[in-house]
């Protein structure tokens, strides 16, 4: 028997009409639809596809084991995240080997820090799996904010929130173009690492870009209580324009 | 009369299944097109959407006045440059004025070193612009290496050919994971640049990137001929994964 192909969608921000065009039809014809979430939750990438998954669809929510009771650098950290992809994948396995197609739903760009990664580097060697490009979170965001993130030669750099402060402050210190992703409970050192960078007063924070609770707000003016997991920090390039 | 709007429109990488719902709903009801070429060239975007324009829609060429003939530093570069940008902001702002919506067509997403940032900086003020973001040529790329660009805290940095050599290589040296774009006749420089880094034997480099015509090669094992405008170099972040 034929085995069936993983498809690793990206669904871009989150609005659905900024999805590509192959991933609107894969998931209009799917017939069985996976996605991580946090337990208790709906799930973000859930909610983006609501009323497009056709009626019947067998859904598969992957829930993670830990989200914050243990901290990434405890090894049972790593060691509980890696059982969990084992089970989703051997989950994901099965049903190609039936010959079924699975959707997974991705935020963003699936190969772009996501978690659909641990997904496809297990199940690589022994299912079919593709991948569906997608806008970035990022692409959503510096769209948001109205401004061009790079010009000409500028340098653009992505960070993410958990690095420690000097590190970030010193690759803040040498580009032109700033991204931050993963911020929510390290904003304040975030905060610290761009004022000593000297780039805190061109930050802007962009939550929910392109999903209808977007906001779009100079760090330097947002008030303390902004930080949801969905939010990317945008400074934004100089560089030389004619 | 109501004011047409502009559309700065990102088309992805180039294939027209990547390019968004939104994307395709306005080609397919574009009544003006507008696009940028090289004289006696087709043009990339153009082609890219070859078959999806009604017919029937105005189409308006914007031909590059300087290529290559002098050089990014001499000042006639950058007043011919502009004297062309205001010229085609120009002619775009009669059509709004005339109550005409615009497409506007960008290779990738439109903010990310895009050529439709020099219309948008000019128009932003007397014209509806909307901007849709798009799938970027590097999200193109780094999907077609069939490995994942950015694992956990990995550090991304983008760099254009145009650098000089030095800066090339000190960016080089402290990023994890790698994207250099607009490479053409900078290849051997930037050959050089990421040897000094340590990254030569880590690079691929991507042609054409999710078009008909894409190649997908080492560079160590790329042949000396392989530079065309349209490629991305892509080196993979080997970031924690559990
Ligand atoms: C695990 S990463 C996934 C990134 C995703 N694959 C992408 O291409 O953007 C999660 C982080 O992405 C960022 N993110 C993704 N989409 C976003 C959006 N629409 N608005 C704000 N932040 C977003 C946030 O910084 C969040 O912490
Ligand atoms: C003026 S920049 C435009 C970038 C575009 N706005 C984007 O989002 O990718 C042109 C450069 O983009 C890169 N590029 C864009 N799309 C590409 C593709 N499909 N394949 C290879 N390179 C691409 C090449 O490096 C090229 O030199």
């Amino acid at each position: 028997m034929k085995m069936g192909t993983i498809y690793g969608v990206g669904l871009g921000p989150g609005d659905p009409d900024l999805m590509s065009v192959r991933a609107d039809r894969l998931l209009r014809n799917a017939k069985h639809v996976a996605y991580f979430r946090k337990p208790g939750r709906s799930g973000q990438a859930r909610k983006i596809v609501n009323g497009m998954i056709p009626e019947g669809a067998v859904e598969f929510p992957m829930e993670y084991p830990v989200t914050t009771e243990i901290p990434v650098t405890d090894p049972r950290y790593n060691e509980l995240l890696a059982a969990f992809y084992e089970d989703c994948t051997r989950h994901l396995k099965a049903l190609s080997e039936r010959g079924e197609d699975v959707v997974v739903l991705c935020e963003g760009d699936p190969f772009f820090y996501g978690s659909f990664m641990h997904l496809y580097s297990r199940l690589r060697q022994d299912a079919p799996v593709e991948v569906v490009p997608a806008i970035t979170g990022m692409s959503g965001a510096w769209t948001a904010t109205g401004d061009p993130i790079t010009w000409g030669d500028d340098v653009l750099t992505v960070l993410v929130g958990t690095l420690p402060e000097d590190t970030l402050a010193e690759r803040m210190a040498l580009t032109d173009a700033l991204v931050v992703m993963k911020i929510g409970r390290n904003i304040d050192k975030v905060k610290r690492a761009l004022k000593t960078a000297g780039l805190y007063d061109r930050a802007w924070i962009v939550e929910y870009a392109q999903m209808p609770n977007q906001t779009v707000t100079k760090l330097s003016e947002a008030c303390e209580k902004i930080t949801p997991y969905f939010s990317i920090i945008v400074v934004h390039g100089q560089g030389r324009r004619p």
